[in-house]
């Protein structure tokens, strides 16, 4: 299990179908909606007389993620989570993925198996059958692109677009964690390459370390909003920062927003963190990115029912759209939302 | 519009946003199952009563294909075609695709924009809708995924493993030409490389040359097939060999079989080339791959049916298992139909 994948998958004829074998022997066929999973030249799906969500999206090496630090594993956990994320900011119950990877020579058949063990663990976790893919070579680096596919009825489904003025503006967990895990893997791994002898400073930071590499899908929420009868107007997933997010939901939605920095949920080990890095808190929230939170607006009369909650914080309101989109300080000084492409964060969506 | 990726796409707050924009007005939603397309977390698609069939490929840049001979809007072309070939091979109706695509950023703006007129041309041919993806820069080369989808009622979805004993064996157009399409761009790229004062010589051999750069699907046949009430009893796509993939089908039906070679359409144009390399031309036919032709059994009680028809060929018949699988050659000689990995091309799926 240690030789090349040359030697396993492209010299030798069963190579790919061995291993193709191999994934599909993890992956559960639990949803009556999986009519046939892997193993023909489609996946067949019932969606019945849901609607079909499907999201696709690709991560590529050096871009969305570095190898040098990441476990393979947690990669294959992280990409099914990013891609389900999708699939619940339209207020969807995520079902199936499908998984293409192409991977260059030098990477270890037991490798692509770990990362297979990593899509099999969030698929356990979120109830997901992994039901097709396919699998190549490639000439360097490894690409993955994730396929992400649910169901929704015509009126449970939420946009972009229906955010309406004195909508309240909520945040699911909290925000920056992955960011400034990026930053202190990053800041490591060149301190490793400069001086190799050195061993990386990673303990005591457990929390945004997992925010990076082992993020975790907000499904919770969008139960919890259903027993409560409240249907956001307005839902993305925050796999951007928040000021390019926001600013996406306004642009949708024609609207104009006010949020207060005093409210934006950001963990103290994110805020101990970017101090750390002389980094604004709040900076590694608006632009930092693969939070994975949801972000989403609800009626005000909703206020009542919500304010008391485990899941999300209410962080402003939406506004006429000629009144702009701010952001109030603690100071009490108010700055424009941007989204800045300033964050030094790997994630490009 | 010949400035770099580089500034159009990173540096610019809109760059990718006005990409994407782009890329969507060419996008047509033209089928009512088109909810939703481009513009939020997921696309929406509503398959009603019909089953979802859904089918990931992956297309890395030196493996799948060699961007110094191959026109980047064909590229966008084949893939579709590609793609949409596993949804036929169901006896499917292809409908959506989405497109991941990752690219260094050397690739100009330009040229994205041109593999997605080669995407729209293939939609606007096979009235497919494009109704999602993700773009993303990648360290180096080019690798796209393409999803594709469709419908198919539960009584017209045709497997792998329906075969049965004295079925008939068909292949849809003539096999091989893509290979030796592919045989010839390699070569010539190899003498140009050697001395690049000298042009590649490929007039006179726009048949292969097609084959290989932009393939088309065979949605025609299977409407003959239902117009003549013939229903397949298994089915592939020939995206690999007739011998690989015809190997898949009697795995899966634990069946074997004996095909003659005399019966396996080969276009002149591809013996021509195949003779010019020294290649027997059923070995273009048994190990080529990317002709994208539909393989299926039909039981021999609908021989009369389908003996005159301008969209098949009936290459041989399907045999008990223990019987073997076998090609019967021009001489009366017998070999073994075995999947061979020596076939030079680029596919490998």
């Amino acid at each position: 299990m240690t030789e090349e994948l040359e030697n396993e998958y492209t010299s030798i004829p069963n190579g790919k179908a061995g291993l193709v074998e191999r994934i599909k022997s993890g992956a559960s066929e639990s949803h009556s909606q999986t009519v046939m999973g892997i193993g023909d030249d489609c996946a067949i799906l019932d969606y019945g007389s849901a609607d079909t969500l499907m999201s696709t999206t690709i991560f590529a090496e050096g871009i969305h993620f570095d190898l040098t630090y990441t476990p393979i594993k947690h990669l294959g956990y992280k990409v099914v989570v990013a891609a389900i994320s999708d699939i619940l900011a339209m207020n969807g119950t995520p079902l199936h993925v499908s998984i293409a990877l192409a991977v260059s020579n030098k990477v270890m058949q037991q490798h692509i198996l770990e990362f297979y063990d990593g899509v099999h663990a969030a698929c356990h976790e979120y109830d997901i059958d992994l039901v097709g893919g396919d699998l190549s070579t490639a000439r360097t680096g490894v690409t993955i692109a994730v396929t992400a596919m649910g169901e929704a009825y015509d009126n449970e489904i939420v946009y972009r677009n229906g955010a309406q003025p004195t909508d309240l503006i909520c945040v699911t967990g909290n925000l920056g964690g992955a960011y400034m895990g990026l930053q202190l893997l990053e800041r490591e791994k060149t301190l490793f390459n400069a001086n190799p002898g050195q061993q990386p400073q990673l303990s005591g930071n457990d929390y945004i370390l997992r925010r990076q590499l082992k993020p975790e899908a907000k499904a919770e929420v969008l139960k919890y909003l259903k027993a409560k009868d409240v249907k956001p107007t307005a839902m993305i997933n925050l796999s951007s920062g928040l000021a390019s997010e926001l600013m996406n939901i306004c642009r949708a939605s024609k609207m104009g927003c006010e949020i207060f920095e005093e409210r934006i949920p950001i963990h103290p080990d994110t805020e101990k963190m970017a101090k750390e890095f002389n980094i604004n808190p709040i900076v590694t929230a608006l632009n930092g990115g693969e939070d994975y939170e949801l972000l989403f607006t609800i009626p005000l009369g909703c206020y009542e029912k919500i304010k008391e909650n485990d899941f999300f914080s209410i962080i402003g309101s939406i506004n006429k759209e000629e009144l702009g989109s701010n952001v109030v300080l603690r100071d009490g000084s108010i700055i424009p939302l941007e989204p800045s492409l300033n964050s030094q964060t790997f994630q490009n969506q």
